[in-house]
């Protein structure tokens, strides 16, 4: 049998290289350190009993406004198969988008933890959702046993090609999901990047739109190996936690992960590190405007360069070309990191290439 | 649907309390904290495929005498249900002792990760199989498609009741298990304290008895949140890297993972915490060796107490009444950091009581 | 990687024996084929939702005095692990007899249905679980998320070692299994076998006595292709008929699995069947009686032969040895159709035997 | 949680019809009654190691003019599953139609029986796979661990729309496939439809254009409760039988499985059903080919009546409106026992349409 190494990913040397290939090349945040400094004392019980773990609920209860049940888990792909698993049954599907992260990126561990859930494919520009297409998908299911049912949606915030969702296009699609017995999930990878994107409150993103679950990023935007899943609703869990310890992801020294949960949320590290990243992305967006193929909202910029110019570009510049081989587009993300020096010699490129 | 929190451990509030329960509930080693700071600079390639990650394989190979293919996780659980997965197909089975870890504590991981494989489960005292028991139970199964077929022995070092196998103990056990096309994963959750309990090397506790991959266990010997699964034949990967992926285990920043591993042999902390943990058990152990209910060995020890003396000593100790209800017997375990006083508390302690 | 055909089983021409290894080598009543062929008129709609399937419920739920929800299945592998599919979730387990069928002779089918459920073992003379021994088994799963949770109870009836439940019996161990709120699942392969040894109705022995759903044979005794599972509680049905579509049991020409299971209970032919075979079996259990290493009941006869007499047996008579190698044990088993000069031939070579 | 009944696929009274729903509903062919009674004598071995079951390999490879592994299943489902996770792990993926029966009319059969391997979707004119459209989306896989890898490509014959694949379509299909080191899997749900359409041999559409495993459809043509699946390379086989039992699909009375398979080949009824069924889709074709919207190939015919005239019809003769609501589309099926007077009917009532 073919095997192959992660390594695969590594086309080039990056040492040289100003780099925008991904927020998840990033260092982490000093604020997130410390706290694993602090919380560095003494004994404290394990599997989740610390007084860390035993404090998410609250703290995050006082970000989105209401009672919410949070766990930690060590990736965004054991947040979002996590989650999905406890939302829709072996026999059921989830409604997602053919450019989701959990349909393209994850070996297909939503169908793993599942026990063999189907994902249903939904189009639309942007990797975003519209409720019309949604709609149009979930007709084809019918309520009997030759088909699977749909029980779940779930939508990426920001999406995989940066673009955000408002509270009312959340509502508008979780209208229709809760109308046939869905629930509604929100990969929140880089939901920081979206929330400060626009001038609404963590509650007007979620829960307040219908969102029932949601995948927290926090790994991305200065985290080092910790996501939380979100449950706005406390009688969503349901199994959860056995699917959880199941899973190896309920860790003995639990409180390693629930401190930079914490951290994140209770020194503003979420806010800061998100309106950075963005900020830089804008300048790289600005340098080149008309090159866009993705309108601007994060921290991820598309451009359709043409193959000449990404070749152009390689030389200094290490950054994702997106999309099948010929489509001429790149994709450039910046991270709370990315020294502003790096976005510098990136737009005065940019600019050139006009 | 009933539902269990994690908090279900916590019978007692700890804080004023000697605490041997477990060593899952000591700090981080300061040369663990200082790697991951050290790894804390600028961007590094995801998913594995950065410097740290990269020579895990070197490292280990050379702690091992041999080439080896090396992979890091986030928990004990997650190491020892990939591995399984890895060399035990669906309709497989898996050799262990009723006392496993594995088949007592991991709520079914196991056979969450291999597709439904089933665990058979052998006795045995000190939760160690003996090559007779081994060679009994699988004389059960016959080789047709009505019954699983036996693919893989699991085996703990040390036991889950702090017994050691040796060398030659391996070697028996390895023997009964090849000859029957079964491959041997080791559960090393603590196999430093395995390790640095005899006068023998890594290599003699692992291939060059038979074994052919091992969960080498880090967490709770000093480590934060990674475990490493060691593939002593590299040809024994096959798809293992899928399945890691699969499961959420594979991660983004995985230089926080791999440093961990790195620091942990380089700098010789595998040794000390674990020489450090195994001599505070054994003045334990020697306090009251007329109560020792198993031989001691490693970090662990188990006494007889009865129930009186267990009551008795729950005001000022922290520990686990082991077996059923009734049963009579306590486990205290140390850990690299457990306070030297408290064992000097412990030992006058049970001294008073003979 | 090597393969198993299924032929292994196949030790020896069978064409010049008298045969004795299993019921399930009989051939079809002729009241089966007459219904078969019954039906056998024009369309009718398919994927069960024909006449005969719909007349299920009805039918058992006369046969059994309470409305009960039924549906065909082609195998009792199916029956069995779709029912405890239904019963269980993957972090669950189904406590069971070590010698029963699902954990000896189904090659991991319940741990493949169920998404990885465990089955927890109980000992127990003649495949017979005991009252004590459950509750002793049952007393160490603990209500956290580090262990599997017991969700069910799995009893064959009559066991795989010949013997039978009373009603008596059955209930005391179902008022155990539902204090702990699990749910009770009857194998009833030989459900017909053990109901015409007892004066006792269908209803007594079933959910009179705690019995939640019941695999119901009918192929062993006088059926072709189809087996019944009954749930006694219709809310118990939950999602079983999306997982039975989903495991290609849900047959599109359903009549023909249908009319199998109206015709073995209409005509009773179930009787008929049962109280033949198990009449022909008490003779051979009377031949020898000083042999018997199980008490006789149903239609399964196991002697104390030792290896002589086996191999003496073995050259006119068709019989499993059974047990490990050397136990010098052998199984007689009568079908609906086993000669009765075979009987007489085998009663009189065990007389000799004296 | 709704439960649905299979039932509701019943949305009228369908005994005053004339039935042109499905294949699926016409009964059983003498040929197989007469087969099955014929193999009801006496005692035979269980679990395939009957004369019948082993016969099978031989008389498939007469069929298909070359050595064969063959095996009987109990549905259309179980056969695809059943193949597909022989095919594909669970990390890899199997490229299909958007139509296939696999993807929509299995309630997620594949990805139960595969332990979750997703299905890859590729769209096409009549339910039929381009090799543009295969090679376009096969270039989306990258051979790194983040996504699915694919494994594994399934092309249905007679297509869910009625086409058909000639030899040199399949070698076309096969050679990206296998190129890309998957293999190729035909659900032959209506394979004697599509063979008696054209003027080829089994073999010409199978293994000599690249087709790896087969399911040889036999209900919907005939037959009673079995279908086959084939492997035309027996190295393919691997652990297809461990899986089978595992999946409650290897039957103890092998033999009324094995019989059915037999006698659809051995006495040409595969040819002659296939025959008829298309002779009278032809006619009902050409009573109205300005209203086809697929080219007429096998007996499937695909109309865009409009829904008045579906309601117009719908009155006196039963059949599927198919596709999403409001197409106006409806399909009508013919099978082996449909009567002629009833498509005497139908095409007088589409004569009076036009």
């Amino acid at each position: 049998m073919a095997r192959y190494r992660s390594t695969a990913w590594r086309a080039v040397e990056f040492a040289a290289m100003r780099y925008f290939k991904s927020d998840n090349t990033a260092a982490v945040s000093a604020e997130i350190l410390q706290a694993l400094g602090a919380a560095n004392q003494g004994v404290a019980l394990a599997y989740g009993a610390d007084r860390w773990s035993e404090s998410l609920d609250a703290a995050f209860g006082k970000f989105f406004g209401r009672e919410v049940r949070v766990f930690a888990v060590s990736s965004g792909t054991a947040a979002n198969s996590l989650a999905l698993a406890t939302l829709c049954p072996p026999w059921g599907t989830v409604l997602t988008h053919a450019e989701a992260h959990i349909e393209r990126d994850e070996c297909g561990a939503p169908e793993f933890f599942t026990g063999g859930a189907k994902l249903s494919l939904v189009g639309g520009a942007g990797a975003k959702i519209q409720p019309r297409d949604l709609a149009a998908r979930l007709a084809w299911f019918e309520p009997h046993v030759h088909g699977v049912q749909p029980r779940a949606l779930s939508i990426t915030q920001a999406t995989e090609r940066g673009a955000i969702y408002t509270p009312a296009e959340i509502r508008a699609l979780a209208d229709i999901a809760h109308e046939k017995g869905m629930t509604v999930h929100m990969d929140g990878a880089r939901f920081a990047n979206a929330l400060v994107a626009q001038q609404v409150s963590a509650a007007d993103l979620t829960w307040k739109s219908g969102v029932d679950v949601l995948s927290f990023g926090v790994i991305k935007n200065g985290g080092m190996n910790a996501e939380a899943v979100v449950f706005f609703d406390p009688a969503r869990v349901a199994d959860f936690e056995f699917r959880r310890k199941r899973a190896g992801q309920l860790f003995c020294k639990g409180r390693y992960a629930a401190v930079q949960l914490l951290a994140y949320l209770e020194t503003g590290l979420w806010q800061r590190n998100a309106e950075r990243a963005n900020r830089l992305a804008a300048r790289i967006a600005a340098a080149a405007p008309q090159l866009l193929s993705e309108p601007f909202a994060t921290n991820q910029v598309f451009m359709k360069l043409g193959d000449e110019r990404i070749a152009a570009l390689s030389g200094e510049f290490g950054f994702y070309p997106w999309g099948p081989t010929g489509s001429g587009e790149a994709r450039f993300v910046c991270s709370w990191d990315t020294p502003e020096q790096d976005v510098d010699a990136l737009c005065a490129a940019l600019t050139k290439l006009r």
